[in-house]
Protein backbone atom coordinates (compact mmCIF):
# COMPACT_ATOMS: atom_id res chain seq x y z
CA UNK A 1 0.00 0.00 0.00
CA UNK A 2 1.32 3.51 -0.63
CA UNK A 3 1.40 6.16 2.29
CA UNK A 4 -2.02 7.77 1.60
CA UNK A 5 -3.61 4.28 1.41
CA UNK A 6 -2.45 3.79 4.99
CA UNK A 7 -3.58 6.73 5.92
CA UNK A 8 -7.11 6.89 4.34
CA UNK A 9 -7.70 3.14 5.65
CA UNK A 10 -6.40 4.43 9.26
CA UNK A 11 -8.45 6.98 9.47
CA UNK A 12 -11.46 4.26 8.21
CA UNK A 13 -10.36 1.71 10.81
CA UNK A 14 -10.15 4.31 13.65
CA UNK A 15 -14.01 5.42 12.80
CA UNK A 16 -14.37 1.16 13.12
CA UNK A 17 -12.99 1.48 16.69
CA UNK A 18 -14.96 4.59 17.92
CA UNK A 19 -17.92 2.56 16.53
CA UNK A 20 -16.67 -0.72 18.63
CA UNK A 21 -16.38 1.40 21.56
CA UNK A 22 -20.17 3.33 21.05
CA UNK A 23 -21.83 -0.19 21.21
CA UNK A 24 -21.71 0.46 17.45
CA UNK A 25 -21.76 -2.04 14.37
CA UNK A 26 -17.74 -1.66 13.85
CA UNK A 27 -17.10 -0.27 10.25
CA UNK A 28 -15.51 2.91 9.45
CA UNK A 29 -14.75 5.02 6.24
CA UNK A 30 -12.98 7.74 4.81
CA UNK A 31 -13.06 9.78 1.75
CA UNK A 32 -10.13 11.42 0.11
CA UNK A 33 -9.44 13.36 -2.41
CA UNK A 34 -5.96 13.12 -4.43
CA UNK A 35 -4.82 16.22 -6.32
CA UNK A 36 -1.19 16.05 -8.07
CA UNK A 37 -0.12 13.58 -5.63
CA UNK A 38 -1.75 15.43 -2.59
CA UNK A 39 -3.94 13.79 -0.31
CA UNK A 40 -6.69 15.85 1.68
CA UNK A 41 -9.16 13.97 3.89
CA UNK A 42 -12.32 15.35 2.94
CA UNK A 43 -14.50 13.49 5.60
CA UNK A 44 -14.74 10.54 7.56
CA UNK A 45 -17.64 8.78 9.22
CA UNK A 46 -18.95 5.27 10.99
CA UNK A 47 -21.86 2.92 10.59
CA UNK A 48 -24.49 4.53 13.10
CA UNK A 49 -27.45 2.15 13.13
CA UNK A 50 -27.12 1.16 17.07
CA UNK A 51 -26.40 4.97 17.71
CA UNK A 52 -28.63 6.80 15.82
CA UNK A 53 -31.61 3.62 14.72
CA UNK A 54 -30.29 4.76 11.50
CA UNK A 55 -31.33 2.30 8.06
CA UNK A 56 -28.94 4.34 5.88
CA UNK A 57 -25.99 5.33 7.63
CA UNK A 58 -23.15 2.57 7.03
CA UNK A 59 -19.96 3.38 7.29
CA UNK A 60 -19.23 4.73 3.68
CA UNK A 61 -22.35 6.50 3.66
CA UNK A 62 -21.49 8.06 7.04
CA UNK A 63 -18.73 9.45 5.57
CA UNK A 64 -20.25 10.75 2.01
CA UNK A 65 -22.89 12.72 4.24
CA UNK A 66 -20.07 14.36 6.73
CA UNK A 67 -18.71 15.36 3.45
CA UNK A 68 -21.37 17.34 2.99
CA UNK A 69 -22.51 18.76 -0.85
CA UNK A 70 -19.80 18.63 -3.25
CA UNK A 71 -19.70 19.11 -6.84
CA UNK A 72 -19.84 16.48 -9.05
CA UNK A 73 -15.96 17.14 -9.99
CA UNK A 74 -14.47 16.13 -6.88
CA UNK A 75 -16.03 12.70 -6.17
CA UNK A 76 -14.05 11.93 -9.31
CA UNK A 77 -10.87 12.55 -8.14
CA UNK A 78 -11.24 10.56 -4.53
CA UNK A 79 -10.90 7.69 -3.46
CA UNK A 80 -13.13 5.86 -1.04
CA UNK A 81 -11.69 4.04 2.13
CA UNK A 82 -13.86 1.39 3.85
CA UNK A 83 -13.11 -1.03 6.74
CA UNK A 84 -15.71 -3.44 5.24
CA UNK A 85 -16.82 -4.64 1.43
CA UNK A 86 -19.57 -2.09 0.49
CA UNK A 87 -23.19 -3.63 0.68
CA UNK A 88 -24.96 -3.12 -2.20
CA UNK A 89 -26.41 0.07 -0.96
CA UNK A 90 -22.77 1.83 -0.32
CA UNK A 91 -21.28 0.51 -3.41
CA UNK A 92 -24.64 2.13 -5.32
CA UNK A 93 -23.27 5.57 -3.33
CA UNK A 94 -20.10 4.67 -5.19
CA UNK A 95 -21.17 4.46 -8.46
CA UNK A 96 -23.88 7.53 -8.31
CA UNK A 97 -21.30 9.89 -7.62
CA UNK A 98 -18.51 8.03 -9.95
CA UNK A 99 -15.70 7.87 -7.41
CA UNK A 100 -13.05 5.90 -9.70
CA UNK A 101 -11.06 4.37 -6.75
CA UNK A 102 -12.38 1.87 -3.71
CA UNK A 103 -9.83 0.52 -1.05
CA UNK A 104 -11.50 -1.91 1.58
CA UNK A 105 -9.90 -3.39 4.44
CA UNK A 106 -11.07 -6.76 4.03
CA UNK A 107 -13.92 -9.36 2.61
CA UNK A 108 -13.84 -12.05 4.93
CA UNK A 109 -16.35 -11.48 7.01
CA UNK A 110 -18.61 -10.20 4.44
CA UNK A 111 -18.56 -9.72 0.71
CA UNK A 112 -20.27 -6.79 -0.78
CA UNK A 113 -20.57 -5.61 -4.99
CA UNK A 114 -17.04 -5.64 -5.26
CA UNK A 115 -17.70 -7.45 -9.15
CA UNK A 116 -20.11 -4.73 -9.46
CA UNK A 117 -18.07 -2.19 -9.09
CA UNK A 118 -15.50 -3.71 -11.14
CA UNK A 119 -17.65 -4.32 -14.36
CA UNK A 120 -18.71 -0.35 -14.00
CA UNK A 121 -15.00 0.47 -14.78
CA UNK A 122 -14.11 1.50 -10.00
CA UNK A 123 -10.53 0.77 -9.03
CA UNK A 124 -11.13 -2.08 -6.08
CA UNK A 125 -8.48 -3.05 -3.77
CA UNK A 126 -8.90 -5.32 -0.85
CA UNK A 127 -6.18 -4.71 1.40
CA UNK A 128 -6.82 -7.79 3.78
CA UNK A 129 -6.21 -6.25 7.07
CA UNK A 130 -5.90 -8.40 9.76
CA UNK A 131 -6.91 -6.04 12.10
CA UNK A 132 -10.13 -4.78 10.64
CA UNK A 133 -11.00 -8.45 9.87
CA UNK A 134 -10.69 -9.05 13.74
CA UNK A 135 -12.58 -6.52 15.08
CA UNK A 136 -15.62 -7.40 12.66
CA UNK A 137 -15.41 -11.05 13.40
CA UNK A 138 -15.26 -9.99 17.33
CA UNK A 139 -18.28 -7.89 16.27
CA UNK A 140 -20.36 -10.18 14.72
CA UNK A 141 -19.08 -13.25 16.94
CA UNK A 142 -20.84 -10.88 19.49
CA UNK A 143 -23.58 -9.11 18.48
CA UNK A 144 -25.11 -11.26 15.01
CA UNK A 145 -28.42 -10.34 15.29
CA UNK A 146 -27.12 -6.68 15.08
CA UNK A 147 -25.22 -7.62 12.17
CA UNK A 148 -27.85 -9.62 10.14
CA UNK A 149 -30.28 -6.64 10.15
CA UNK A 150 -27.93 -4.58 8.97
CA UNK A 151 -27.50 -6.72 5.71
CA UNK A 152 -30.73 -6.92 5.44
CA UNK A 153 -30.23 -10.90 6.63
CA UNK A 154 -32.54 -12.72 8.70
CA UNK A 155 -31.17 -14.17 11.21
CA UNK B 1 -52.38 1.09 -10.78
CA UNK B 2 -54.45 -0.74 -8.01
CA UNK B 3 -55.62 1.48 -4.41
CA UNK B 4 -52.35 0.23 -2.43
CA UNK B 5 -50.51 1.31 -5.81
CA UNK B 6 -52.35 5.25 -5.52
CA UNK B 7 -52.19 5.61 -2.17
CA UNK B 8 -48.80 4.66 -1.97
CA UNK B 9 -47.69 7.03 -5.00
CA UNK B 10 -49.65 10.00 -3.82
CA UNK B 11 -48.04 10.24 -0.55
CA UNK B 12 -44.76 9.61 -2.58
CA UNK B 13 -45.74 12.75 -4.46
CA UNK B 14 -46.68 14.57 -1.42
CA UNK B 15 -43.41 14.77 -0.05
CA UNK B 16 -42.05 15.54 -3.65
CA UNK B 17 -44.72 18.76 -3.81
CA UNK B 18 -43.53 19.55 0.17
CA UNK B 19 -39.86 19.39 -1.02
CA UNK B 20 -40.64 21.47 -4.09
CA UNK B 21 -42.48 23.95 -1.60
CA UNK B 22 -39.26 24.14 0.66
CA UNK B 23 -37.08 24.83 -2.07
CA UNK B 24 -35.77 21.34 -2.31
CA UNK B 25 -35.21 18.84 -4.96
CA UNK B 26 -38.60 17.44 -5.42
CA UNK B 27 -38.27 14.14 -5.39
CA UNK B 28 -40.60 11.67 -2.83
CA UNK B 29 -40.65 8.27 -2.00
CA UNK B 30 -43.17 5.95 0.46
CA UNK B 31 -42.31 2.39 1.97
CA UNK B 32 -45.40 0.79 2.34
CA UNK B 33 -45.81 -2.69 4.43
CA UNK B 34 -48.18 -5.19 2.19
CA UNK B 35 -49.57 -7.94 4.72
CA UNK B 36 -52.72 -10.49 3.70
CA UNK B 37 -53.82 -7.45 1.22
CA UNK B 38 -53.13 -4.76 4.01
CA UNK B 39 -51.43 -1.91 3.17
CA UNK B 40 -49.32 -0.34 6.10
CA UNK B 41 -47.56 2.77 5.69
CA UNK B 42 -44.22 2.64 7.77
CA UNK B 43 -42.64 5.92 6.18
CA UNK B 44 -42.48 8.55 3.80
CA UNK B 45 -39.08 11.08 3.09
CA UNK B 46 -37.91 12.90 0.63
CA UNK B 47 -34.88 14.37 -0.79
CA UNK B 48 -33.13 16.71 1.55
CA UNK B 49 -30.04 17.54 -0.43
CA UNK B 50 -30.58 21.72 -0.40
CA UNK B 51 -32.49 21.52 2.70
CA UNK B 52 -29.40 19.43 4.72
CA UNK B 53 -26.73 19.84 2.80
CA UNK B 54 -27.16 16.28 2.72
CA UNK B 55 -25.24 13.71 -0.03
CA UNK B 56 -27.00 10.82 0.79
CA UNK B 57 -30.74 11.54 1.63
CA UNK B 58 -32.15 11.20 -1.50
CA UNK B 59 -36.18 10.49 -1.57
CA UNK B 60 -35.93 6.43 -1.31
CA UNK B 61 -33.24 6.37 1.46
CA UNK B 62 -35.28 9.28 3.16
CA UNK B 63 -38.05 7.00 3.15
CA UNK B 64 -35.79 4.25 4.82
CA UNK B 65 -34.26 6.54 7.29
CA UNK B 66 -37.39 7.47 9.06
CA UNK B 67 -38.67 4.08 9.00
CA UNK B 68 -36.00 3.59 11.28
CA UNK B 69 -34.47 0.19 11.99
CA UNK B 70 -36.50 -2.92 10.79
CA UNK B 71 -36.33 -6.80 10.66
CA UNK B 72 -35.28 -8.29 7.15
CA UNK B 73 -38.42 -9.93 7.32
CA UNK B 74 -40.60 -6.70 6.95
CA UNK B 75 -38.63 -4.98 3.92
CA UNK B 76 -39.16 -8.60 1.77
CA UNK B 77 -42.91 -7.68 2.15
CA UNK B 78 -42.34 -3.81 1.00
CA UNK B 79 -43.40 -1.84 -1.83
CA UNK B 80 -40.77 1.14 -2.16
CA UNK B 81 -42.69 4.21 -3.82
CA UNK B 82 -40.87 6.91 -5.65
CA UNK B 83 -41.72 9.60 -8.05
CA UNK B 84 -38.41 9.62 -9.80
CA UNK B 85 -36.32 6.27 -11.33
CA UNK B 86 -33.82 5.35 -8.26
CA UNK B 87 -30.67 6.13 -8.68
CA UNK B 88 -27.63 4.14 -8.17
CA UNK B 89 -27.87 4.55 -4.34
CA UNK B 90 -31.68 4.28 -3.85
CA UNK B 91 -31.16 1.11 -6.02
CA UNK B 92 -28.38 -0.42 -4.03
CA UNK B 93 -30.28 0.15 -0.93
CA UNK B 94 -33.50 -1.14 -2.11
CA UNK B 95 -31.51 -4.75 -3.45
CA UNK B 96 -29.90 -4.39 0.28
CA UNK B 97 -33.06 -4.53 1.80
CA UNK B 98 -34.54 -6.74 -0.39
CA UNK B 99 -37.50 -5.22 -1.09
CA UNK B 100 -38.99 -7.20 -4.42
CA UNK B 101 -41.21 -4.69 -5.57
CA UNK B 102 -40.69 -1.12 -6.44
CA UNK B 103 -43.13 1.63 -8.27
CA UNK B 104 -41.91 4.48 -10.03
CA UNK B 105 -43.55 7.75 -11.15
CA UNK B 106 -41.59 8.71 -14.27
CA UNK B 107 -38.21 8.09 -15.70
CA UNK B 108 -38.41 10.11 -18.27
CA UNK B 109 -36.43 12.70 -16.38
CA UNK B 110 -33.97 10.81 -15.04
CA UNK B 111 -33.85 6.81 -15.48
CA UNK B 112 -31.94 4.93 -12.93
CA UNK B 113 -30.51 1.38 -11.94
CA UNK B 114 -34.10 -0.73 -13.31
CA UNK B 115 -32.26 -3.00 -15.03
CA UNK B 116 -29.84 -3.52 -12.34
CA UNK B 117 -32.86 -3.87 -9.92
CA UNK B 118 -34.64 -6.31 -12.73
CA UNK B 119 -31.74 -8.46 -13.11
CA UNK B 120 -31.99 -8.86 -9.50
CA UNK B 121 -35.41 -10.22 -9.51
CA UNK B 122 -36.77 -7.52 -8.44
CA UNK B 123 -41.03 -6.06 -9.61
CA UNK B 124 -40.12 -2.91 -11.17
CA UNK B 125 -43.56 -0.93 -12.49
CA UNK B 126 -42.89 2.35 -13.88
CA UNK B 127 -46.40 4.21 -13.89
CA UNK B 128 -45.35 7.50 -16.38
CA UNK B 129 -47.55 9.65 -13.88
CA UNK B 130 -47.65 13.30 -15.55
CA UNK B 131 -47.61 15.44 -11.94
CA UNK B 132 -44.51 13.33 -10.77
CA UNK B 133 -42.96 14.14 -14.89
CA UNK B 134 -44.17 18.01 -14.77
CA UNK B 135 -43.00 18.55 -11.53
CA UNK B 136 -39.20 17.06 -11.77
CA UNK B 137 -39.07 19.09 -15.13
CA UNK B 138 -39.68 22.82 -14.04
CA UNK B 139 -37.30 21.98 -10.97
CA UNK B 140 -34.45 20.60 -13.57
CA UNK B 141 -35.25 23.64 -15.50
CA UNK B 142 -35.25 26.50 -12.77
CA UNK B 143 -32.06 24.80 -10.82
CA UNK B 144 -30.18 22.66 -13.34
CA UNK B 145 -26.95 23.16 -11.28
CA UNK B 146 -28.73 21.53 -7.91
CA UNK B 147 -30.08 18.85 -10.21
CA UNK B 148 -26.59 17.52 -11.79
CA UNK B 149 -25.00 17.57 -8.84
CA UNK B 150 -27.75 15.23 -7.32
CA UNK B 151 -26.86 12.67 -9.68
CA UNK B 152 -23.30 13.02 -9.52
CA UNK B 153 -22.83 14.75 -13.04
CA UNK B 154 -20.99 17.78 -14.32
CA UNK B 155 -23.08 20.88 -15.39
Amino acid sequence: MESTDQLGLSIAFQEAQDGYKEGGIPIGAALVWVRDGVADVLASGRNLRLQKSSATLHGETSALENAGRLPAEVYRECTLYTTLSPCSMCSGAILLYKIPRVVIGENANFRGEEELLRSRGVDVLVVDDEACKMLMARFIKEKPQEWYEDIGEMH
